[in-house]
């Protein structure tokens, strides 16, 4: 058969060609098709190499969901440059050790991130040009060390066609650190083919299904988790593909989905909280959507009724990570999405359970094991990591624990360096918080373990009560008598006025052990 | 990332974890789900290699829709044999001639096949060992200079548990001639990749759009064009596959429909014609199904109405052919499916139009050219042609015209090799018939070139009218005019009782150019 290589510009060309008049839209700043989309990104390119890059060189991006933003991803990635995403809300600090860890060669900036892109620069001597998106055209010419240019006049000036593919499918595309609550952030290299095969694999029926006459709202950012693998997967079945920009409040949603008929939503949950809340507070409605891609971590039933009922939508639950490019399981669009809680694995996934040495379980259902992954979009060793971190069957640890049900569907019952072994025995934390969260008056809650003389570990609670609530401590501990093991109640609890958060809004666990495990 | 071959073990393996319930049902002789499936086809891996076989070695099956099939499928190529499917309508002269090109060296037959199966293996001394399916097993101990087996007891005194997979995606898995019916058969040898990527790319949303909930009858042979890849879609996604066996007359369809609550329906337009005639017949329903997927040829809208109508389901079209895995276009499952034509390709399908010289036609869209194809499923030359057949973009020529509309839909127009030339001009013989066939009182009609002193070639018409109906030669020819080019209408007609069929059921034009095209 045809020797044909699984690279991501093919998404690109098929849609110019196929659905060369379905839109790009950026929230109310402006919309293109797919077929100047590719002519643009495809003269972006040939920018970029004027300014001298080579195949494998990296281009770091901090910036929201723009066109902007997708034409650099296809400039980069389809000419065989690789593009870096960078999380605007982490510290310059963070974002410097990964820009030179990658080794950054240009960035590309989004609207109102100018002085966090001159503050990078100055710690980043790799990078030498700076490409200013989205804002009108009024760039400096320089910024720090480095070139600077507005995107539309690179386009202009130094754009020009330049041919597509032709590499290794195996060549690198993307990068995209993980955001680790605890440890360093880590680098995940997308390559061509991990990103064709995600594609594929996350478009199945059963899956994201998405067609022709979908319009996605991506409110996910492009820069978590490979952007959930959207902007390939709107070109590759010609979806229109709805970018927000910066802002992701109830309002602004809201509108765009009214207004670009918006039929599929993606994003965490809080984003689809905030826009039922919205919808609630105008009663309004939002006709045309028909499903709800969740990420990020399970979803309460509660939330999910709410969902349903608010914005007459399908909620599908997800399971992902960044590692897996991101998708590992999912909820089907149809059937009762109360009962299949993060949803099965597409072919192209394949999951097992183990125990703490790695054993696979012999019982691989209704039962907490250690998951761990195997599939052409998952990783296999973190960036410039000199060993790849597979099992012995090249199974990746997903860190997660988790159970699967007689139906195949997974759910995550926590991590599984979160676990507390107190007295040889092990406490999840993750237990305790949900029953702990659910009760009126906290906002937040996380369980970690102390060390303990007698039990080498003890659990501690420290929960955030919502402003204005008193909550007894006893009656904290009491709620979950009878529930989990008696021996798993904390010792003590911390009530704090501020939960401490990572940048990607999950609470801080390292910087609670440094506070309170020491008490 | 990871290294994941993609081969087609995998399929099984994900359905035998996943949906190891899921049943495989032929007709009403047996059902088993995907967990013992995949086990016995693994046995029969095992028994194979006891046989001698090592990897590449080439079983042929000739046998109809049945477990004991699919088993062969999997037993064989996820071990990494390949799997020959023959089909039993060919002459037994026709079958020895590719058994014996691919050097074949087991033989599994099908019910009531036996005695073809003993004419074969005579004139194949490549072939050993003979495997009876289907049927109680009483097997002859040889049949003629091979050793044969009943399915059941080789697995039983051969069988035995064998690793799969673990080779190169590249390596081959299927070998399926194309019954041209014109020129020599050409074998076409699928590889996994080529296996794997087609059944992601049938599997999308817009296209089969399977999902775990369907049943799936598949009323189009194993041994027609790769069985359009649905003995891997079904496992792939977990849904039920329904096998109709050796008969697919509208009775027994009907009642299988019903039976296991088929959703899905695959197979040519005749089949489904027959399904409906008995509905009407009968004054009966399936009130489960709800699509039907058909290949072969052009639909015509009265049909697809009368399908739709009587079926009360679903019709998508597709074009395909045994070269393309054999997926190229298919109609959406949803919208109007009387526009769509025969649909569009998914990703993964590279589609393009030239002129007779190959020269790309500058436009693409409303005007008829040769159809090219590129992909990661399609052939780039036949099974032991010394070099490839594409061209320098590596493309594969269909042999087929085509138009695309607007909205990227295609029809076939024709073949390139009917097309007559006349005058310098080209006459395609495609769109004069389809004006003739709708003329009531015609069977079947084909117009073919008749060598001429003065014009080069042209057209000839030759009709087999309705058993009892008289057809005036004049009135057939009035017909035309108005619809197609004066110059475009035949010199001459001839009724025949019989028109000359290709074992496809494919009018055999070869026949009718030796007897006619001197006259």
């Amino acid at each position: 058969m045809q020797s044909y290589a699984l690279t991501i510009d093919k998404f690109l060309e098929h849609a110019a060609k196929w659905s060369p008049h379905r839109e790009i839209v950026t929230g109310n700043s402006g919309r293109v098709g797919y077929d100047r989309l590719r002519q643009r990104s495809n003269r972006l390119s040939g920018a970029l190499k004027r300014l001298g890059l080579a195949r494998g060189d990296r281009v770091a991006t901090l910036a929201w969901n723009t066109q902007h933003h997708v034409e650099v991803y296809y400039g980069t990635m389809a000419a065989g440059f690789v593009c870096h995403t960078l999380n605007p809300r982490l510290t310059v600090a963070h974002l410097a050790a990964m820009a030179n860890e990658a080794e950054d060669r240009v960035l590309a900036v989004g609207e109102g991130l100018g002085e966090t892109a001159l503050e990078l620069v100055r710690l980043c001597p790799a990078i030498k040009n700076v490409i200013f998106l989205d804002s009108p055209d009024a760039a400096p010419q320089s910024v720090a060390h480095c070139r600077a240019f507005g995107f539309e006049s690179l386009l202009a000036d130094l754009g020009c066609e330049t041919p597509w593919g032709d590499f290794d499918e195996e060549a690198p595309a993307g990068l995209c650190y993980t955001s680790g609550t605890t440890g360093a952030p880590k680098g995940v290299l997308y390559t061509h083919r991990s990103n064709y095969l995600h594609t594929l694999l996350s478009l199945q029926a059963d899956a994201f299904a998405m067609t022709r006459r979908d319009s996605i709202l991506v409110g996910v950012p492009l820069f978590h988790a490979n952007g959930w693998g959207l902007p390939f997967a709107a070109p590759a079945v010609g979806a229109k593909l709805v970018l927000p920009g910066r802002h992701t409040d109830g309002a602004w949603l809201a509108s765009l989905i009214r207004a670009e008929e918006v039929t599929i939503a993606c994003g965490v949950q809080t984003v689809w909280q905030r826009l039922a809340d919205h919808l609630e507070a105008e009663d309004g409605d939002v006709p045309t959507l028909e499903r709800i891609i969740i990420g990020g971590s399970n979803c309460p039933d509660s939330l999910m009724r709410r969902l349903e009922d608010r914005l007459q939508a399908r909620v599908q639950t997800t399971w992902g990570m960044t590692e897996l490019s991101p998708v590992g399981t999912v909820a089907p669009p149809r059937g009762n999405s109360r009962s299949v809680a993060s949803g099965r694995p597409p072919i192209g996934v394949d999951l097992k359970l183990t125990d703490a040495s790695g054993q696979t379980l012999r019982e691989q259902r209704n039962t907490v094991g250690h998951l761990k992954v195997k599939g052409a979009s998952v990783i296999d060793r973190y960036f410039r990591a000199p060993v790849d971190s597979l099992d012995s069957e090249g199974y990746f640890d997903t860190g997660d624990l988790a159970r699967i049900d007689d139906e195949g569907n997974l759910t995550i019952t926590g991590r599984a360096k979160d676990l507390i072994k107190s007295g040889g025995e092990w406490i999840n934390p993750s237990e305790i918080e949900t029953v702990i969260g659910r009760l009126p008056g906290v906002v937040q809650v996380a369980v970690i373990g102390r060390s303990d003389e007698a039990w080498g570990e003890r659990p501690i609670l420290i929960v955030e009560p919502q402003r204005g609530c008193v909550l007894d401590d006893a009656r904290l501990l009491d709620s979950l008598r009878g529930t989990v093991a008696d021996w798993w109640i904390p010792d003590q609890v911390f009530q704090v006025a501020d939960m401490p958060l990572a940048a990607t809004g999950k609470i801080d666990k390292a910087r609670l052990r440094a506070e309170y495990a020491g008490v």
